[in-house]
């Protein structure tokens, strides 16, 4: 199973930290100490989940034409949905113009990325399909009290989207040498820590200490046992991608592993949380930089408590 | 793969028609005459789509204690979330305090619970997981509008939980012989003819005859192609459970089947149209009716479109 484009949306409109110092009284420098967040991006009027991941389908496809006409799956992923039922996966269908192929769109929170590429990888065991698109979309700024001091500041919009096929098409294409999910809803404040209910009160992340100490633990215990599984070492990995959820949950998780900082991917200085989306934005950030032989990881740590861990060749 | 127990949760409260004549003036037998519905379940206070689908999960379980030990797959789906982050296969691991497994929240709508199973079956090949937990919760009535005369009276809450282990575990099990499903986003007016957009306003069906027609069309046909896959004849099958949307809608597709009424499963009449829960209250009302040799086939059709078929055998 191989990744052979990645494309991301942001939306144009940037909101800085200091529109947090006007609205909440938090200052830049203490959110940036805190997170790395400088800026993030908000989707427009008219824009939604399902609207940003038609853009990064489109932006995707735009950069590998000949993929469409076999596009035979579609797994869409997010926690911020803009319709349940026309879901993102249904929408990027519909603007596809591809019918009767599976479409399904799935949660597990910020873990979606893996979860979506795990069900590919099972569509593709089955037979039942050899090219997909996965698409991650948050629309945070929908779901998010802006005025919550506790984490109104996190959250950014954006999308991604990636084309996978089950043989190698170019050169290029990144293998997926193995792909490990888990839930973890078992541990600490799992139920209460970071929720969205779209009816009561939209995204809150009451228990910050319980996620960031959660997530250090899984991202790094996950990564480490996806490379003694493949027989690996740090220093055989080119680029760590974790979730992008705090700039100190990604130090503390490169400093477990004993890797050196500049091998972290990095975007949530600019983005903020994209939920979902931030590791595939991630990895076309990162796209142009690999050199063949070169490896990554991405890792995830999600509400729920959802986890993962993925491991890209070139 | 084999479906080992089945087992439904439906609230105690029960809402009748005349509860929408008094509302909206709605008679009765205008209401069963184009539904067949005849009164639907309501959730009471405290409970929602993860505390349904936890007891779903719950029931099953005591129907076969041995299986709790094995469970290393939870696929929940829904398409009227209670949280979209702690989603309800996060809660339903949770409760059963089984960490670090795979687990994922599904929506293709209506179509969901088929589309699980499809996701469970790729686990199963993939030889990631051999005993699943699937759940199916909705609970409509946190996202319908009762006073919406077009479809207000139609839905009522239900969930249900099934058990899925690769190997086959007792005689009773039902062998999945094949899942077939799929999105139709691109026809009709499948963008906008059901939605539930949790921010805006919930679940509406503006487009009736739309989702009619469609739903009509879709499971009779991908019902046929079941059949000529399998090599089999309308005759060959004891039982079509038919998604739960409207008793005109699978009176309709029983006579394009040429397959005689009694061959079908209902629960419209008692429970309303019960989301992707539906078929699989359905499969759990026809379990102890099934002998040795007999067929069943489940067949789906969603908002989004998303449709799909499934052949069970005893």
């Amino acid at each position: 199973m191989y990744i052979h484009q990645v494309a991301a949306y942001l939306p144009d409109f940037v909101v800085t930290n200091e529109h947090f110092t006007r609205l909440n009284g938090l200052a830049s420098e203490w959110i940036i100490e805190r997170t790395g967040i400088r800026e993030r991006r908000k989707a427009g009027p008219g824009e939604n989940t399902n609207t940003m991941a038609i853009e990064a389908t489109r932006r995707v496809l735009a950069q590998a034409p000949d993929f469409a006409a076999g596009i035979d799956l579609i797994v869409g992923a997010t926690y911020t949905p803009h319709d349940t039922i026309y879901t993102l996966a249904h929408a990027v269908q519909r603007d596809l113009g591809i019918n009767e192929i599976p479409v399904v769109s799935i949660s597990s929170a910020c873990s979606s990325l893996l979860n979506a590429i795990e069900i590919v990888e099972g569509y593709f065991a089955l037979g039942k399909a050899s090219r997909a698109v996965v698409v991650v979309s948050e629309h945070n700024t929908a779901y998010n009290n802006e005025t919550d001091t506790m984490a109104g500041h996190l959250w950014g919009d954006g999308a991604s989207a990636l084309l996978i096929s089950k043989e190698r098409l170019a050169p290029t294409d990144l293998r997926v040498t193995e792909v490990v999910t888990g839930g973890a809803a078992v541990v600490g404040k799992a139920d209460e820590a970071v929720t969205l209910k779209p009816v009561e009160k939209g995204i809150v992340m009451p228990h910050g200490r319980d996620v960031f100490t959660h997530a250090c633990t899984y991202m790094a215990r996950v990564t480490e046992q996806l490379l003694v599984r493949q027989g690996l070492n740090v220093e055989d990995v080119t680029f760590l991608i974790p979730h992008q959820a705090n700039l100190r949950i990604t130090k503390n998780v490169l400093k477990q592993l004993d890797m050196p900082i500049e091998r972290a991917v990095s975007n949530i200085e600019q983005l903020g949380n994209t939920g979902c989306a931030g590791a595939a934005i991630g990895l076309g950030d990162t796209w142009n930089q690999l050199r063949e032989g070169d490896r990554v990881i991405i890792t995830v740590f999600g509400g729920g408590y959802s986890y993962g861990a993925m491991l890209l060749e070139r």
